[in-house]
């Protein structure tokens, strides 16, 4: 019987393709499920269990979040990766390095197919399939939702024909977690007038008061938490743990699919919010003004792409390159005052911060010049437009 | 007696200027202010009274509000313009515009000098100099404090001396005032740890509720506030008296300025912050990505150069052709919930929403393309990372 | 019967088409050829000649030079667009505007249908199937040489069967001409090592003198050729007759298709080679260093996107606008000589030359600003570096 | 006696500063040459024979090839920098180079003073102030020449007055050579109209026939000409003495100086620019068009800002990381055909080539994808534009 490895995530739609894939097709399931953050232990158990009960011939979780951290997130932090200046991609990032430890998994156990459970209308197939095809193009892929667009009651109906009778109960919103945020959707998001409403979110304000916290950067990276060393991965989790109770980094991101088309999705990522934006602050201390604008448009094309599912794509190996060099000197503390709703990144310390060099004060006189030199200066600085009016003196009228 | 003519604020600094100017250059003194949306009818009529004091020749106001608007805050919201990522460009965009009409003046008046009050060390000065030569080559620049360097108190004393005894307090912190924002320096700013005490900003928090507000734009312009249509101006100091209340759009900016050195300084900007974010939103929805995109990179370019002065730069105009095409389809009402210290876009309702089209629906199962379409692009649209590591299997491994 | 509008060159797959709609779809045949400046009047009228031989209702000779020229070609040049810094866009151009032409016609006459001869290799499909569904989504779309993948033994066989006995002789190399260029692929393209020989180019060199001509731009715009005022394209059409005698502009590009695979295609475009260096030339001279690298990095943006087939996209009408505005300075004439198989584009004459200002002359002394100046420039200029290598003494040793 | 270290070449003007720094100043003069490829052995020994005939106390000839190599035209090809998409940094990379090597000479010998050459009117002023400035905040900077502004017979009087009484006649183009370029200004140059006359140039036609060539690249770097494996710097300099003898890559730079004002120089640079070119082509064929693209960009910066004297920027050592990194696959074999005055890159052989991937090939059938997948294709990469039109229909018209 020829082996297809299946992404499962325990929900209707992949249950579905446990029991299509062996009934139908007579192939033999392995299904994996690649943990990003979003999963308990508990979580994982419960799945697997589910998908034994499915009849699947092995179910493998895999735990990626160093790798994914040290893969992606990472350099989402060092280029400041805001998608549409609002939205730290969660969901977009996870599903390719889910897609990448699938796809290896299938290679590894010599499967003939791979199977993923996504529809042809979003991203994901899209993410799905290219990493798919890149890394093993001999395997086939097999998307039965995708080809066949059951409702949702004709797949339960299946299922308990054969033998599956639990509670697949739909609700209002789909939520998908991981480390790097969760993304909320559903009814309001899916026209353009409303927010979601605050309970639509998993964590729900739980603190009125403010706190203080202090994040350690070296060179780039999340280092220590309230001055206790540990691993970025770990620091992250402390701080979402303290920043969620803030109902912080909730937004609404609307943008454009790799299909075209517009779309509307909530999320909260306080963790990833309050990194990025203590690390852009650092940045603007640490950093020349040259560095930072080169940054950020490599940041965008950087998202972009990563977004766009295209991590595979070799400039992307380029750019951090460039985004690792460029964190060098990107090390200190930021302090941040988290608050119901909101925050506030107050300022940093870092005996790279070129604003407290010692060597020229902003405002105020210093010794780094004089009077004389900031003439010429501004002589020298301003030639090109006295030229160019001396030679166009009809464009200033205008 | 030849003329001078000199930006006057009413301070200290450009009180001694006019002294100065009369007493020991012996020219003949026109002050002038520039308001750009800072000064209350009161105020600018004391500082007229202040300048006759001094003993100017003549002094004029010039309200130049509208013209400030339409020739730059209009641009600013195209582009959403928020320098570094944080800062409408109050100060400096204001800067120019007074210099601008300063220089206008002098040549209007026949003057032989032109005078300012800025310091060797800052922005300003750079702005008013490359303003003033490249309008007026042929009138020569006066800056006393400049090149005198005066204390406070040599500046007070010599006033005095010249029969000025006035209270010359120096404020904790020193504010700048415009219609699209307000900075704060002083005591914090000048070292990179600690946010402004909420005491510094001139507007206290006077709301603990919510309210939801409706911005409504028409081709980028905000065309009505609250459903009732007035020009932009007044929408603008509408929303900023509803907004300030809730003390929303406090940040420090920390950014490099001209002369090379990194400068910190708060600001609070509620209407600006404000329409900055409803405008970016109504875009998301209403242009292509590639649009998107490429304005991005455009509107930083274009705030680059105003904050360094360079408005003059024939470049600019030629992004402001760019940015007043782009705004085409920019129409719609956007919702904004105003909280204390934070507000939230809530969505938009736009007829050139390209979201609600009718066309396709994100995430659905919809009519524009089958799965065997899907399939045939993402085939397609992997092909070359595909081929990429066909070619360079090695490469995949890393 | 439904009415097919079909895309007519009068070779053997379009020549097959027209046949094939006829008989086997049973459709009444509209067949129409958009002169890009390819086509002489006679060979336009042997296509339609050709066309009512195969048993066409009607054809139509669309000739569009000008308005291609005003709408495209203009802005190319506005750009310097160059793909891949070599090729100037001539079959990619071109083909979007026969696109624009065929489905306008096949709206006006009421197609049900519109066909194509395009395989479903290369980007010639792309283009016409995006523009087709774009401007008319409610005309389906016909290709049946992409469809049905015949050889052209079997096109001739069907052809002669349905009493169609032609000579369909294949050339060695497949030409595609109009006003922008001429392209040459075949034999050494299909490989990536060998220059196509001199004979696969329709222009022979004719000349081993030199010849000096000029070129007068007013606002971007070829108005005149060697001192003769005439509209653009008949001075480009002037240039092409004179430059290509010298064999100029002949070039390999090699680039990425729309369809995500390599391609290499020989050209020869000896006026628009001569014609975009020597703008780009006059534009150094008359523009500002911002304008310049802003321009050029909006060009590549352009002339990437046109290539691709997304002349449509709104940004394309956003840039092109900024392009306009570019171009208000840049007039003048350019002096090139011509010689076999290369030119130098000498120099320029414009009373907008920012050089010959009268100003500042470079390397020399002036009067525009003092030794003391220029230090203080300098010393400000060189700044941040100053600041950045003080706090990081040890990325200096680096 | 203090020491003063000058940057010393021969010339009267650095001859000048010998006497003017012993004779005015008393300082102990070490002069220095620092030699990028431009000067012989002869030429150095005379140099050197000269500076002690001036008095030097000491002289040094600094060879850096290798090292000017390697942290400068590696980058510089791997960036494909040519600029205003004409001229090799020749003369402004060298400059850097030099001031590095001078300002290090002069901190290792215990210099107080340095001294250059340079007038206050250009670039090279900017390059060697900074450097010195930023390396060596501490000694201060000594310029004659920009200072006092003399007259050549002024120079040569007092030269004379002080008992040197040479032949220093004035050539009439001034040549800068070095190994990646030579320009040549003076007569022409000072206007914007005519190209330099053919003898202007050191290197004259030599050869009227034609020759091919074949350039190796290994990650980006010229490993082998002709088959024959050397160093980089010995590969260019074999490449040169062969294409110089065709009078090729002679043009005329038009550039905007660091100081405002636009300068035109004239120059030859024969391997340079067939280095490039040949590694551009290379490119095209072993990296991904978002590479290119990316890559396109940053190299306009990284070669603005070198040109600039920026060399020491932050920014740049971020760039040459991308750079390397993306040199991966730049592997294979370039073919030119080097003709009179011009040269043709006929074509490359890599094992990299994506074109000759075995994949798909362009234009034709292929096995990569069938007709239904590229029409699923098209139709989705339409997507955005039919929405966009289907909301905006009036735009369509225009």
């Amino acid at each position: 019987m020829d082996k297809v490895v299946l992404a499962y995530s325990g929900g209707l739609d992949t249950s579905y393709c446990v029991k299509y894939l062996i009934n139908e097709l007579k192939l033999e399931v392995h299904s994996v499920l690649v943990n990003t953050g979003g999963f308990t232990k508990e979580e994982l158990a419960a799945v697997e269990k589910k998908a034994y009960e499915m009849g699947v011939t092995s179910h493998e979780n895999k735990d990626i979040l160093e790798k994914y951290y040290d893969k992606a997130i990472k350099y989402m932090v060092y280029g400041n990766v805001l998608k549409n200046n609002t939205y730290p991609l969660s969901v977009s990032a996870e599903r390719v390095f889910q897609s990448i430890e699938v796809v290896k998994y299938a290679k590894s156990v010599g499967a003939k197919y791979i199977a993923h459970g996504s529809t042809g209308a979003g991203n994901d197939q899209v993410r799905f399939d290219m990493i798919f095809q890149t890394i093993a193009p001999e395997i086939e892929i097999i998307t039965p939702i995708r080809d066949l667009k059951l409702s949702r009651q004709t797949e339960i109906d299946y299922l308990k024909s054969h033998g599956v009778d639990m509670n697949w109960e739909k609700s209002k919103y789909s939520i998908n977690k991981g480390i790097w945020g969760t993304s909320v959707g559903g009814v309001e998001t899916l026209k353009s007038q409303k927010a979601l409403p605050s309970e639509a979110y998993p964590s729900q304000l739980k603190r009125e008061d403010e706190e203080e916290v202090t994040l350690t950067f070296d060179k780039g990276q999340l280092v220590a938490f309230n001055g206790v060393k540990d691993t970025p991965v770990n620091n992250i989790l402390k701080l979402e743990e303290i920043a969620s109770a803030f109902a912080i980094g909730r937004d609404i991101h609307v943008g454009d699919t790799i299909v075209g088309i517009k779309g509307r999705v909530g999320f909260e990522a306080a963790a990833a919010t309050v990194i990025i934006k203590a690390h852009h602050l650092l940045e603007k201390h640490t950093l020349s003004k040259a560095q930072q604008i080169t940054k950020e448009g490599l940041g965008t094309t950087y998202g972009t792409l990563f977004h766009d599912g295209q991590y595979l794509e070799p400039l992307m190996r380029n750019i951090e390159k460039f985004l690792e060099d460029s964190q060098k000197t990107v090390s200190g503390d930021v302090y941040v005052t988290l608050r119901p709703y909101h925050f506030i990144v107050t300022g940093i310390d870092s005996k790279y911060d070129l604003m407290a060099s010692g060597f020229a004060d902003y405002g105020e006189e210093n010794n780094a010049w004089s009077s004389q030199d900031a003439k010429g200066f501004i002589k020298i600085y301003g030639m090109q437009n006295k030229i160019f009016y001396h030679v166009n003196k009809d464009l200033l009228e205008a």
